[in-house]
């Protein structure tokens, strides 16, 4: 494990140099978490691992979670910036639903199989009812309550249905998929899932 | 615990006297797996327990895992009689769908919060695909499959997709609240998602 550059002395004011050392913890930590898992590791493991006393740790984080908590942030950030990019030239609604509906499966289970511990937090984080996981749960349905207003806009989609409940019932849908806890135990035909449940929603969605 | 009346000796041929044991060890299994739990429990505890031989028990179940397929399956055809009740008399599919959706979670959350260890093992037969939760799951989608070929003979439901996309995405949208390994994860909001996702579900299907 890479060791961070030595640690601000106490009498240092709060600045740039504190945000240096939360991000040499938080990428020791990722570092670590990916090898050993979330689970396993105690602060003092990642104290010894960083080569920084455990109180140190302590006086940027308040607990395990609170590091597990900007690493699982990041890793959800980067699964919607996956989603962003899968529907951002897409021109109709219906298509950009479906595109954001399996770019949302397709980054999940990369994490599964390629990062199996950092989704093993991504989990717990789920699990657990973390504010990184209500956070990336918000935001999946805020995308689809954009896309909702403008298939209504458009015309593509029906407008009687009350807003609050189509989006809702379709994150419903998509919750399996989308939230790693539920996610792991679907894997096996997310993929072809997501396709049908799509056009089961988009159904639903026919002016 | 009761203890069962004397096994059969092994010089009588396989007959009633085998069933009757065959009954005493899976009664007695249940109530001691729903004591201490199927994955903590051995077949040398419920020997134990029941006061037959491991030896015996073994010449009527194969492993613990048939025995726990048994109970599984009688659990299971509970909850498809509590749904077949709740909807034998409704003669109109858009309700009996409904019913049947929100009759399958009540009566898997009642197994969740009644028989808590009994849950366990159900979810462990989720989990590992048992054909006891197999054949449950198919039983379910057979159940849709009526009640769409119903409504779409009866003008209820549209006709253009394919019968089988259409039964197999309700499945897989009732799944998450029908397989007990999800279940777990979905039982705070499951009453309301139930309501919602028959919504959506019932907007998918007008003609």
């Amino acid at each position: 494990m890479k060791k961070p550059t030595a640690p601000a002395s106490k009498s240092q004011p709060r600045g740039p140099l504190d945000h240096d050392v939360r991000t040499q913890i938080v990428e020791a930590a990722e570092e670590y978490f990916s090898h050993y898992g979330y689970e396993k590791t105690t602060v003092s493991d990642l104290a010894k691992a960083i080569g920084f006393s455990k109180a140190y740790i302590y006086k940027f984080f308040d607990s395990k979670q609170a590091i597990g908590e900007v690493i699982c942030s990041g890793r959800l950030s980067m699964i919607m910036r996956a989603v962003d990019e899968a529907t951002a030239t897409v021109p109709n609604a219906s298509e950009r639903l479906r595109r954001m509906f399996s770019a949302l499966v397709e980054a999940g289970s990369d994490l599964f199989f390629h990062d199996r511990k950092l989704y093993d937090l991504a989990a717990a984080a789920a699990g657990g009812s973390w504010p990184s996981a209500r956070a990336h749960e918000d935001h999946v349905r805020q995308l689809i309550a954009q896309i909702i207003v403008e298939g209504r806009k458009l015309g593509e989609f029906e407008r009687k249905t009350p807003l609050d409940e189509t989006v809702n019932a379709i994150l419903l849908v998509m919750r399996p998929y989308v939230n790693p806890l539920l996610l792991q135990h679907n894997l096996d035909f997310a993929a072809k899932a997501t396709v049908q449940l799509s056009s089961l929603i988009l159904r639903s969605l026919a002016p």
